[in-house]
């Protein structure tokens, strides 16, 4: 492979040849910082090429001189700009926090360092990782918004300038904008990815989470981030599903997936609409599909409650303070949730927990649900928006595994993605459905 | 295998058994309890055997309803009583911390629970990890000491009471009484472990270390007790050699071993001198005698001012307020440490630092020094002692990674190791050389 297309390599193929002496770490990392180039796409918060290349170098030496590489060795990862580096800003996509260098690195990045990884840099976020806009492109349709709030990550992942990146989802963060930019996208459980050092902007229904171009590297990425950290209270203190495993696995038997027939299915655009349809057919027997109960769609509602209650409560002395920094976008949103009290807050608490019995009884029949991922091709940034999390809201709420496949095209050749989410714990399992799942269709066709 | 025989089987085997399912975590950790019975041995300074079997049957549930299992899944593990416990008491091996309950867990431990271990319970230590004796038993011979300071966690393995035991190693804490016992003691480099949350007495050379019936079981815990953490300053943000491999692997070439002729090796009883001298005979020119420069003999006491500087200076206030709770033997070691000035300890430092570079050279040409571990069969209770650490300071002063192998007999029939270190961060390195030696002893008796 000539040296310029070495930002093609997964990070699976890249850490394989990296740890096999086979290529340098500088050499990928070069090739992924040509790519980007001065980011026309935006994606990028900070980036620094000396501070990747001096990582690149160090990694290089370290399997030069004999001693342990990682799962990532070499590799280059970008993070979202709500993930606290020391060495590197963490400006969570808003000017309040504009320069800010937190005094330690979350979690996952200790993580990251430990499996050899390179820290590109930031990728961008929407405000605070809400509904404002970042100015990034969807590399697939530069006129089109790349979905949020991990814009950054998703575009980076989808424009070639690094193999992995990771996001976080409270609403539909990550599987949407990787539907729109036509990546793989990974949320594992609530608990599997350690928080600490993220921007917190609801407890109960943050989550992290990965971009990839295979569903392999998604879940080698997921392993290395997955671990037990008691200062997060959603992190618990059992091991953890291997991903990788999982999304390398042969399902044992032919899967069992789910549908529901939500009323809110009739915001799907006609060719997200036929796509489904059509897997579903592929499918045959495999897919029920089945009526839905007023008291799952109200879920939807129930979600937004809880994400507006908690990050007002969460970032009451930053929105006091910086009232007049914050965007137009995010002001109604926060007055909204300042009105919701605290009883009808416990009453949503409560009715997760009846959605969260609900999925522990459906997932002993089905493997997965299958799912839009968003409501199809990316909207045009004339928009305004980022488009609508609504079909990742309960799998975000219930704290489910969830992945988005970029199985479908729509009518502007524009990605879609299909979503599959999965029982609590059972990531391996979810991985192993979306395997069997792409490669059947994959064969159908 | 019999109920009653769990006990027996090796760590690996355990965990293999019960991920499979045919093996319940609770029958191994009940058939580990029955054979400690009431404790004869003096092995364990806290154990409560429902707080065991109820993580045993956690771990049962936990696979039962196919969630993910752990690289160490229901297999019970013994703690050193110097490393933090929220839920069992960490007394340290002083009165001065009786019924001591530390508000979190140490790092390690939040790694046991995320490989799905049992911690069985926590062993005794010496009086604060330094020399003054416990009161545990050798379990191959009652008469002698098990050696210090993780006398309770080689004992605990060595009686068959767990697979498994965390020791931590200053002067020569874990290879000393691994060989006392006939148990393998793995002490990998500085820095792999995190000592956060574990009783300091001495930043420069405080090592954790495993005790295990077979070099790949040890392998096997070094895996995951591995991280890179932060808040211990000695903790590296790179990837971490891997053990288990290394235990596995075929040397690549016949490796190259190297032993120093040390003016102290006259401390060797005349058993193990015969002992060493047949191995390394039957090594032939697999092993090179080196002479020693003065500059080498003298990091002893390079190791010994550092050691007893630096733990007046950790322990100076607890000293001062519980000076009379202290043991007659620890009391001359503290009144010596305070005539320590911090030039002779920065000069010891500088000295160390230049050791380091002699062996970061020296392992350009060797693969391991062949070292005794001790000094002979463990030494008689009525010497009232633990015996000399002496044969594994240097490896200790220098955060080389270091193993003994339970090769020799003694002229009592009782167990005497052999020990290798080599090269930092080269474990992989150093375990593959244990596994081959081991393998080629064996062939050629």
């Amino acid at each position: 492979m000539a040296a310029k297309d070495l930002h093609l390599l997964t990070a699976l193929q890249g850490a394989e040849l990296i740890r096999a002496g086979r290529l340098a770490s500088v050499d990928l990392v070069q090739a992924c910082l040509d790519q980007i180039g001065d980011d026309p796409l935006n994606a990028w918060a900070f980036l620094d090429p000396d501070m990747a290349l001096v990582q690149a170098k160090e990694m290089d030496r370290i399997r030069k001189a004999g001693r342990a590489t990682g799962p990532l060795h070499g590799v280059p990862v970008g993070l979202k700009d709500i993930v606290d580096t020391r060495f590197m800003p963490t400006e969570r996509g808003t000017a309040v926090f504009a320069g800010h260098r937190p005094e330690t690195d979350a979690t996952i990045v200790n993580l990251l360092r430990e499996a050899g990884a390179v820290i590109m840099g930031k990728t961008r976020t929407t405000e605070l990782a809400f509904a404002h806009p970042t100015d990034t492109l969807n590399p697939c349709d530069p006129t089109r918004t790349p979905g949020g709030s991990s814009s950054g990550s998703a575009a980076a992942v989808a424009a070639l300038h690094v193999p992995l990146a990771v996001g976080s989802q409270t609403g539909g963060s990550v599987i949407r904008p990787a539907s729109y930019c036509g990546t793989y996208g990974v949320k594992p459980t609530r608990g599997v990815i350690s928080r600490t050092g993220v921007l917190q902007t609801s407890e109960t229904l943050d989550h992290l989470g990965v971009f990839a171009r295979t569903l392999t590297d998604a879940a080698l990425l997921c392993d290395v981030l997955g671990s037990y950290d008691p200062r997060d209270p959603a992190s618990f203190a059992r091991p953890r599903p291997e991903q990788f495993a999982g999304a390398q696995a042969d399902a044992p038997v032919e899967p069992d997936i789910s549908w529901f027939d939500f009323s809110f299915n009739d915001l799907l655009d006609a060719d997200a609409r036929e796509g489904l349809d059509a897997v579903i057919e592929a499918l045959g027997q495999r897919v029920t599909r089945l009526p839905v109960s007023a008291t799952l769609t109200d879920l939807i509602e129930i979600h937004i409650t809880i994400h507006e209650y908690e990050f007002c409560q969460h970032l009451s002395e930053m929105i006091d303070t910086h009232w007049e920094a914050l965007s137009d976008t995010l002001r109604p949103i926060i007055a909204r949730g300042k009105e919701i009290t605290k009883v009808q807050y416990e009453d949503a608490l409560a009715v997760k927990a009846s959605a969260d019995a609900f999925f522990a009884k459906h997932f002993v029949d089905f493997d997965a649900v299958l799912s839009p991922a968003a409501s199809g091709e990316a909207p045009l940034l004339a928009s305004g928006g980022t488009g609508d999390p609504i079909f990742c809201r309960i799998a975000s709420l219930c704290g489910l595994p969830a992945l988005t496949l970029p199985l479908l095209v729509g009518e502007n050749d524009l990605p879609i993605g299909v979503q599959l989410y999965g029982s609590i714990e059972e990531d391996d399992r979810l991985l192993r459905t979306a395997n069997w799942m792409q490669t059947t269709l994959a064969a159908d066709v």
